[in-house]
């Protein structure tokens, strides 16, 4: 029996495998597959938006200082001599005492200088001539060029995660091909003479695979291209053809132990480097980091409680960082009082999975880390650490939501 | 001039609004693209999970009764007949005295009630014998049959949004196809004479269009499936034949008031129904909303950022509905007091942008609706209800956060 060489705290291993973090470099992706993706560079608009004054109200565009004297007992007249719609502007310049019909989002013509709302003049003699009762300030309902966007602003800075208005704004300053994050490529290499691949029926002795389909959802979550072509034999040559993959990212699952049956810590030290093997942590305790080449290299345990835990830590950190996201949770998270104690053991960090029943935190009934659906049951996680030996009733916890 | 018929609060068009909201029917996607999807159904399991007894460690199997009297002194030797894996386990029945090496995850032979790690005996002897110095209790390091799931669990009710951990248990009972919420099918049609499609560079007297790809990257976000070919100009016949459109819902972008450029409502009065029209919110008050036979229409207005403020409000709330999603905005919210007042006309709902900034809300410098870049400078919004007439400085505020 092997075992760990030294157990590493998470925060150990976590400023490790910072180390080894760099975001990968950009790719061009249509706009219209932007939206989550990350700004490789800084966005600089080459553009006023809008390009040119316009109205803001569909009335009358003139000049303001024609109608100074207008009042109620005092109208002044206005020639109306032409019409302008959004992208068909009236091309020539407004004398004084002129106007022209626009509609909103029409350039100003110019020699005017405001829009007077259709509502406030009179237009009744056919459309001629329009009345303005009262004076109009220059500038009045006019929207004037760059008020969104000045050329030469910086508009987004390298890393942001893009919204929705962002690609509004992006599209608005002409950019149709936008230099995101390439998103890192993570292959999945799933162990176990027992398992079964995802749509299989369970039967005796085997057990369909539920690590793939689980870490193929956190991994795409987290920003990453998956491969996956399904759960393959504890046996060595395969392990390693899958590790040798065309990869950033190379996830283990199962095998990742001290047993005879554990190949990945061993293929790891003969082909690569094994960084990381064992973690003061529970579940999870048999975790390891490496590369094979420029792959980084997760081994996460097989119980599958404990992968997801070490998916959580360790490896889904570390996607987000390549795909240059914060490396964060992405989990919401809420502080309340725990409904009763949760021990945990001291030097060892422990995940313990809750319920958050009318606003207080309870710890589920303990059970192994085999037993996924109590990840499913739970709301949620709360994280003791390692030199803590747990909470008391009523101290307020922080739960990250899984949700 | 025609004018709004009459202008409803947020709350009644909410109201209306929500008595046409009905979740689509299901159907069946594969286990690998039901992330984030909504079950339709609840789900049963129709097997136990694992399906059999199995090692938790690597070790030997065996009957606890025989190592009763075994002590450190006094061990008590057992026969070991046979190695059991994975996948591959011993099929035959094991008798009193005897053991059969066993690693973790394979099925615990019959006969057999315990399991003694590996580490905790002596197999000195090349492996034929093993020696035991303490009692094993019955049940030690075994995992029972149906430990994670019990055959006949309703494991996950209907309408729930699927985690990446539940896709690990849908898989563990032999669930491949999972029967989900169809996603709502939305087709927008942005209108404008002025706007060039997204990629486009802009140009004298037109704008690229920014709704469209915003809309687009919002209502997918909110679990719908897009068409969206391109802006359309403001014309009656394509505007038409844009709303007939095979889809659930509809939202149209611009032409949403009541100016003679504004073709939208006056179809949807003319082709369908327009049920609501005119709302009391800024920005976003020429909003509408109607039916065109099954399909739900929004009409949203042209400006940019009443675009999303509306889109905020009616539509993806709908989208959400139709897709078995929570109603609730998708986005977090905290509660942080206000650096400075707020103001808001009383009977307008407003939704002011803001940043957060040391933990204190400012809102933005007070811009145009037509402004987008003010959604993209802001961290989120706060409500002000119609109400009210704002808030004071130090007010603490929720604040919705688009990030």
């Amino acid at each position: 029996m092997r075992g760990f060489v030294r157990r590493h705290t998470v925060e150990d291993a976590l400023a490790i495998i910072d180390t080894h973090l760099h975001p990968l470099a950009g790719e061009f992706v249509p706009l219209s597959a932007a939206n989550g993706r990350v700004l490789a560079d800084d966005i600089v608009s080459h553009y006023d938006v809008p390009g040119f004054d316009r109205a803001m109200m569909d009335g009358y565009a003139m000049r303001a200082d024609d109608t100074n004297s207008a009042a109620q007992e005092n109208p002044v007249s206005l020639n109306v001599i032409a019409d302008a719609f959004p992208g068909r502007p009236f091309q020539n310049s407004v004398a004084a005492a002129h106007a022209v019909r626009i509609m909103t989002g029409a350039p100003l013509p110019d020699g005017c200088d405001a829009v007077v709302p259709v509502e406030l003049v009179d237009a009744s003699n056919g459309g001629s001539h329009i009345k303005a009762f009262a004076p109009v300030s220059a500038g009045k309902h006019v929207g004037h060029r760059g008020e969104d966007v000045v050329s030469g602003t910086n508009v987004f800075k390298r890393a942001r995660v893009l919204r929705p208005q962002d690609l509004g704004v992006l599209s608005s300053i002409g950019q149709g091909q936008i230099h995101v994050i390439r998103k890192p490529r993570v292959r999945l290499v799933v162990t176990g003479d027992e398992l079964l691949p995802a749509g299989s029926s369970p039967r005796a002795s085997s057990v369909v695979d539920a690590n793939g389909p689980m870490l193929a959802a956190l991994a795409e979550r987290d920003g990453a291209v998956i491969h996956f072509p399904g759960p393959i034999p504890d046996e060595r040559d395969g392990m390693l053809r899958a590790m040798l993959a065309d990869a950033d990212v190379i996830i283990v699952s199962g095998g990742s132990s001290v047993g005879i049956e554990d190949h990945a810590p061993s293929l790891l030290l003969e082909h690569g480097e094994l960084i990381v093997h064992g973690i003061a942590m529970r579940p999870g305790a048999p975790t390891g980091f490496g590369r094979v080449g420029e792959r980084l290299v997760f081994l996460l345990p097989g119980n599958p409680v404990s992968c997801l835990c070490a998916y959580d830590f360790f490896a889904g950190r570390s996607i987000r960082a390549l795909g240059g996201r914060p490396k964060e949770w992405p989990y919401r998270s809420i502080v309340a009082p725990l409904a009763r104690s949760i021990t945990s053991p001291i030097g060892r960090l422990s995940y313990a999975r809750v319920q958050v029943v009318d606003g207080r935190v309870e710890q589920l009934a303990v059970v192994g880390a085999s037993v996924l659906s109590s990840t499913t049951r739970a709301d949620g996680f709360v994280v003791v650490p390692a030199e803590s030996g747990g909470f008391a009733a009523e101290t307020d916890v922080t739960v990250w939501l899984y949700g």
